[in-house]
Order: structure tokens, then C-alpha cells, then sequence
């Protein structure tokens, strides 16, 4: 019965495991079709999103399955909670990169993206898929060390938000609202996406140690 | 031992109907903090959030207490995890009603909101504040004439951020980059309050009628 359990719970570990790849890689087609201005590549990270909710449902059916066939308690219980809260967060993440991609599609045959942003962008971009691979890291192997790192490179990415709204709102800014308005927004989506990677981080760490983490 | 599950059930519910009241509250506070420029108010919606997640996380204790406890299966258990996603988005929904007041203690002794969007983040505040309402019903009587009523609310509030986004990127906006970054957050932070309800609606609905709400 114990070892079904945890046979079990590694295949829900396998299944965000699985979320987190694709979740990887939708960020990562994002950025290169904002930054590209590659239609295909934006229309391909939408309807990909399909598969990540796929699997989201999937996943939560199995959680909730275990919950009832098993009826787990104490930290197996928590695991399984903390399962459901783990899949949300990706489901959101992948719903971030599909936003970032519609802002590439709405704005073809335009870029979306004024020269000026392409660096920031671009860090922006680094940085999220940087912190989605530590993340299913921390995912995979319970990695308290990477859980916590991921804390410092989300401290980057708000610096890099910082950064972005700066250029927007400086004098010197010549593109006018519309951009500003669509880069604002394309900054807030990295944000809240590395946001949710941070909340996995953390629950993983938790439930690793029974601490929560020190911000 | 099914009248104390369901018994505990009602006290979950009661939970999630203070966290809701709390919550309309802060959008409504946070409305009137941006529009009338007013500081206290700003900073009382920034103190009271902490409220707010006392009663998630003591709400959510209390759900996974009650599964470990009596081993709920089939809809007792879904009404379960139904209660933590419930909880979840209504943190969230005091999380964005939190970044409006930010919002306005940051541009503070200036108003965030330029005169010619006076009109439009007040009725966002009301729909918001509509919507909330709607959503405790929904929540007390799992009401589903009005879960559906609130996909429309939602509607409504989507042509609102139109409405503001048009205005901002119409060649007529004097009010320049940084306000009109400002309105576009604020914009997205009544949409996705919004949506938090929207989805909190069709949990109940779902859990009624073991149906899809139909969008």
C-alpha cells in the first residue's frame, strides 16, 4: 500500500515534470516571437497551451483520485495538496507565455518590441527560463539549495521590471503610448510568471525541511 | 459523523463568506482611495490584506485537517479541494484590490487617475464590487442563476479595460507614458479580480450541478 503510494506520487512528479518542459518551452518561444516577430512561433506557443491544460486536468484528477482511493494523511496528504497548489501554478505559468505570444501575434507584421527593449526583453526572457529549469530541479529532486536560489533570480527579474517600466517612462521614450502600454504589460506577464515559479519553489522547500523559506 | 463533516463544511463556508465580505470591502476602498486620492484609505486596504490571509491560511488548515480527519470520498472530497481553489482565488482577489491601493499611496499627493478616467475606474469599481457580491451569494446559496450572471459581469468588465486601453493609446491622451502605464495596470488588476470571481463561480456551479458552466 505505502510503496503504491509513493509509486504513485512519482508519476504525478513525472506529470509536472512534464508541465515544466513544456511550460519551458513556451516561455522560451514567447521571447524569440516577440523578439523574432515570428508569427508561427507565437502561434505555436498558443496552441500548445491546449496541451498544458491537458495535463493539468489530468494531473488534478489523478491527485484527487489518490486522495480518495488512498486517503492519505500527515505529510502524504500535505504532498498531494501541495500537488494540486504545484499544478495550478504551472497551468498559470503556461498561461503567461501564451499571453506573451498573443501580444508577438497582435502586433505582426510590427514588432512588438522597440529596439530599445530588445536587451531588457531578451534578459527577461534568460531569466525566465533560467528559473523554470531550476525550478523542475527543485521539482524533481526536492532541491532545497535551487528552491531558495530561485528566490535570488526572481530579485532579478523585478529589478529587470524595474529596469523596463524606467525606460518606458523616461523622457527620452519616442514610441508613444501603445507600446509602452504592450511593453508594460509584457512585463508584467515575465513577472508573474517567475512569481509562480517562486511558489512552487517554496512549497517544495517546505515540505522538504517543514520550514518555510527566509525571503 | 456525516452531520459533523457536514457541519464543518458550513463553517468552511462561512470562512470563504468572511474572506469574500473582506474582500469587497478592500476593492471598494481601493476604488475609492484611487479616485478620491486618499491615503488612509490606501493604507488602511494595504493593512487590512493581512486579514485576508490569516483567514486562507487558517481556512485551508482547516480543510486539510477536516481530510485527514474524516477521509471524504467522491463529491465530499471535491467539495474539499473545491474549498482550497475557492480560498486561493479569493487571496488573490485581496492581493489585486492591495496593488490598486498601492497604486494610489504611490502617486500620493497627485492622483493616479487623470480626469478623463474618472468615469471608467469608477465603474470598474463598481462592477468589481457588483461581481464580489454576486460571488457571496453564489458562494452561500450556491446560487447558479447568478454564478452564470457573473460570466456576464465579467464580460462587462472586459469591455471596461478596452475602454481604458482605448483611451490611453488614442491620440488625444495628454496624460503621457507614466499614467497611462499606471491605468493599464490598473485595468489589469480589476480584470483579473474579475476573473478570480469568474472562476470561483463555476467551481460552485460545477460542484451543484456536476456541470460545466457553459461560457
Amino acid at each position: 500500500m505505502r510503496e503504491t503510494f509513493h509509486e504513485e506520487l512519482d508519476t504525478i512528479i513525472g506529470q509536472q515534470l512534464q508541465m515544466a518542459t513544456l511550460v519551458k518551452d513556451a516561455i522560451e518561444k514567447a521571447t524569440t516571437a516577440l523578439l523574432n516577430v515570428d508569427l508561427n512561433l507565437a502561434e505555436n506557443v498558443i496552441q500548445d497551451d491546449d496541451a498544458i491544460d491537458v495535463i493539468h486536468h489530468n494531473l488534478d484528477d489523478r491527485v484527487i483520485d489518490l486522495m480518495a482511493r488512498q486517503q492519505p494523511v500527515a505529510s502524504d496528504l500535505r504532498a498531494l495538496v501541495s500537488a494540486l497548489r504545484i499544478s495550478a501554478d504551472l497551468e498559470r505559468m503556461g498561461d503567461l507565455a501564451h499571453h506573451l505570444a498573443k501580444l508577438a501575434r497582435m502586433r505582426y507584421p510590427n514588432s512588438a518590441v522597440p529596439p530599445e527593449l530588445v536587451d531588457v526583453i531578451s534578459s527577461m526572457g534568460s531569466a525566465a527560463s533560467r528559473i523554470t529549469e531550476k525550478m523542475a530541479v527543485v521539482i524533481e529532486f526536492k532541491d532545497t539549495t535551487r528552491a531558495l536560489e530561485i528566490e535570488k533570480d526572481d530579485d532579478e527579474m523585478d529589478q529587470l521590471q524595474r529596469k523596463l517600466i524606467g525606460a518606458l517612462v523616461h523622457p527620452d521614450w519616442v514610441h508613444g503610448v501603445e507600446t509602452s502600454v504592450d511593453m508594460a504589460f509584457a512585463s508584467r506577464y515575465f513577472e508573474r510568471f517567475s512569481d509562480h515559479a517562486v511558489s512552487i519553489a517554496q512549497r517544495v522547500y517546505y515540505m522538504a525541511t517543514g520550514e518555510f523559506a527566509k525571503n
